[in-house]
C-alpha cells in the first residue's frame, strides 16, 4: 500500500440542515444538522484509506473551527500537517427541504497570507519526501494565486513526487504549465482551462496528446454517467459506469480520482485500474456521502462497468 | 467583586451568515460568516465579567464542536465546568439580507441522557459551593425534564446558593416551585408560567406576593422598551430605559439580569441597582452583540434611566 499526501488549500467545513420548508424571514426549526469535515482533498483522502493507504492531510485550516477536521483526522489516522491560519475555515451550509430542494449558502474563507503560504512550503519541503504521491485538489483560499500554485507543483515535483492536480478554472489552467502527473477535470473544466473545445473524442485527444507534452502523463475526463475517459501516453481507455439510483454525486469525482490513484500506485494494469475507479465513483452516486463501506457491492459494480480502447469506437 | 456560577443547559452555537439575498434553491455566496458560542448563561457570564465578577460557566456541551465556547472560555478567564455529551451543541443559524430581513435556522440540540445529568449534579456538589450565586439560563435540552430543573435548584439553594432562574414556559411553571431566589421573565413568560393575566401592576405585585411567598425573594419583569418592573419583599420599582437606537435585542435580557446580579451581590441601593441594570440592557440593544464596552456611555445611559416606586404612579 502507498503513503499519499492530499493538500486541500481552501478546505470547507459542510453544514447540512434538514429541515420541513424554508420559510424566509421567519423562526425555522430543523429536524438534524451535521457538520463534517470537507474539501476535495479530504474527501480524496478518506476513499484512499477505505482502500488501505496511509495519508498524510495538508493544507490551510482556519483555527477557530479546526476541530472537527481534527476528530476526523484522529479518528482517520490521518498525519495532521494542515498549516493553521487565523479565523475560520469556510462553512457551506445546505439546506435541505423535505421536498427535495436544495439551498446552498456557502461562506468566504480566511484569508490565506504569505507567511501562511510560506510556512506551507516550508512543511511540505519536510515532509513531502517519502510520499508516493500527492494530491492537490479544490479551489484556492483568498490571499493564493494561481501562480504560487504552479510554484507549489514545480516545487512538489523538484522534490520527485508524483503531483495528481484536481481544481478548476485560472488555478488549473495556469498550474498545468507546471506539468502535474495526473489531471482529473470534467469536460466543461478542460475545456476553461485549454481555451478550446474539447466535447469530442478526437479534441480531446489531440487536448491530452499536448497535455503529455508538457508532462501531464493521464488526463483522466469525467463525464458523469457517461463515463470517463483516461488518456496516458500510448493508451486511451473509456470506461462506463454501472447505472446506478442517484443518492448524490458529492464526493464522486474524488472517489475517481482515489480510485486512479490506487490502482497507478498499485501498478494494477490500466483497464483494471480504470475500472475499478469507476465503480468506486458509482458507489459514491448511490450515497448520501461516499467512501468504500461494502466491498461486496464494490466487487458487483465493477462487474457492470465496461471498459474499452477509445480508437475503438 | 463577586464569585458567580452560570449554567446554560441548553447553549447554542450562533451562526451569522450575511448575504445579499436569499435566493431559495440556489447556490447563495454569503460575504461573512462569524460562529460564536451562545446561550443565556453564557452571555449573562460575559456580562458580569465586564463588571468585573469572576466567573464559573457549566451546563452541557456537546463535544463535537465545543472548540469555540472553550476558546471563548479561555479567551474570558472562566473556569471551565460544562459536562461535555455526546454529539453536537445545537446551532442556531441567522440569515441575515442586505435588506435587513432575518431567517432563523434553529437546530435542535443533543440529546442529554441521565448519566450526563447525574454527572452535572455530582460536579455543582463540587464545585457550587463557595460561589454567591448561581445563574440557571435559558430552555431545557433534550432528555432534561423540568422536574430535573426543579431538583436542581432545590439542590443548590440546599447548597446555601442564592440561585437566579431565567427560563421560560412549563420549565419556568414547574421549577418556581422550588423557589428560585431571583426570576427576570417577560410579562408573556410570567403569564404563560403563572396561568393568569399579568399586564397591570397590580396583577404583577398580586403574582409577585404569591411568588414571594414561595420563596421567589425577586420578581423581575422585563417590558422591553416599556422598562422594568421589580418586585422584591416591602419594596416594588419600575425603571424606564432611555431612549436608545435599537441595533439588535441580542443578549438585552441576559444584560439586565446580569446588571441586577451586579447590584444585589454588591448590595447596591435598590434605586441604583434597577438604574444600572437597566442602563446595561440599553446599551446592549444599541449594539449587534452585547457588553460594557464603553463605560463612559454606560454611565451617560444609566443618566436616562428613570426610576420610580410602582406606587407612585
Amino acid at each position: 500500500m502507498a503513503k499519499i499526501l492530499t493538500l486541500t488549500l481552501n478546505p470547507a467545513l459542510d453544514l447540512t440542515v434538514e429541515l420541513a420548508r424554508l420559510e424566509p424571514g421567519q423562526v425555522n426549526r430543523s429536524d438534524a444538522m451535521h457538520a463534517h469535515a470537507a474539501g476535495k482533498g479530504v474527501n480524496v483522502a478518506q476513499v484512499l484509506a477505505d482502500l488501505g493507504h496511509t495519508l498524510t492531510v495538508s493544507g490551510f485550516l482556519g483555527e477557530d473551527n479546526a476541530q472537527v477536521f481534527e476528530t476526523l483526522f484522529a479518528q482517520r489516522g490521518f498525519v495532521d500537517a494542515f498549516i493553521r491560519v487565523p479565523g475560520e475555515t469556510r462553512s457551506n451550509i445546505k439546506l435541505a427541504e423535505q421536498d427535495g430542494r436544495i439551498t446552498d449558502l456557502n461562506g468566504p474563507g480566511p484569508m490565506v497570507h504569505e507567511a501562511a503560504q510560506q510556512a506551507l512550503l516550508a512543511r511540505l519541503e519536510q515532509i513531502a519526501p517519502g510520499h508516493d504521491a500527492v494530491v492537490v485538489a479544490g479551489s484556492l483560499p483568498r490571499g493564493v494565486s494561481p501562480q504560487w500554485l504552479q510554484a507549489l507543483i514545480t516545487r512538489l515535483k523538484q522534490l520527485g513526487l508524483n503531483v495528481a492536480l484536481d481544481t478548476s478554472g485560472e488555478a488549473l489552467r495556469v498550474a498545468l504549465a507546471a506539468g502535474p502527473w495526473l489531471i482529473k477535470p470534467n469536460t466543461e473544466e478542460l475545456a476553461d482551462a485549454l481555451g478550446c473545445d474539447v466535447v469530442t473524442e478526437l479534441a480531446q485527444a489531440q487536448a491530452a496528446q499536448r497535455l503529455h507534452a508538457q508532462g501531464v502523463e493521464h488526463v483522466v475526463i469525467s463525464h458523469g454517467a457517461d463515463g470517463v475517459n483516461w488518456f496516458s501516453v500510448g493508451s486511451a481507455l473509456h470506461a462506463s459506469p454501472p447505472k446506478v439510483t442517484v443518492a448524490s454525486t458529492v464526493g464522486a469525482g474524488d472517489s475517481l480520482l482515489a480510485g486512479m490513484l490506487h490502482g497507478l500506485l498499485g501498478a494494477h494494469a490500466p483497464e483494471q485500474t480504470l475500472r475499478t475507479a469507476t465503480a468506486i465513483a458509482a458507489m459514491a452516486v448511490t450515497q448520501i456521502g461516499f467512501g468504500i463501506h461494502d466491498t461486496a457491492l464494490l466487487a458487483s459494480l465493477e462487474q457492470g462497468v465496461r471498459v474499452r480502447p477509445l480508437t475503438e469506437q
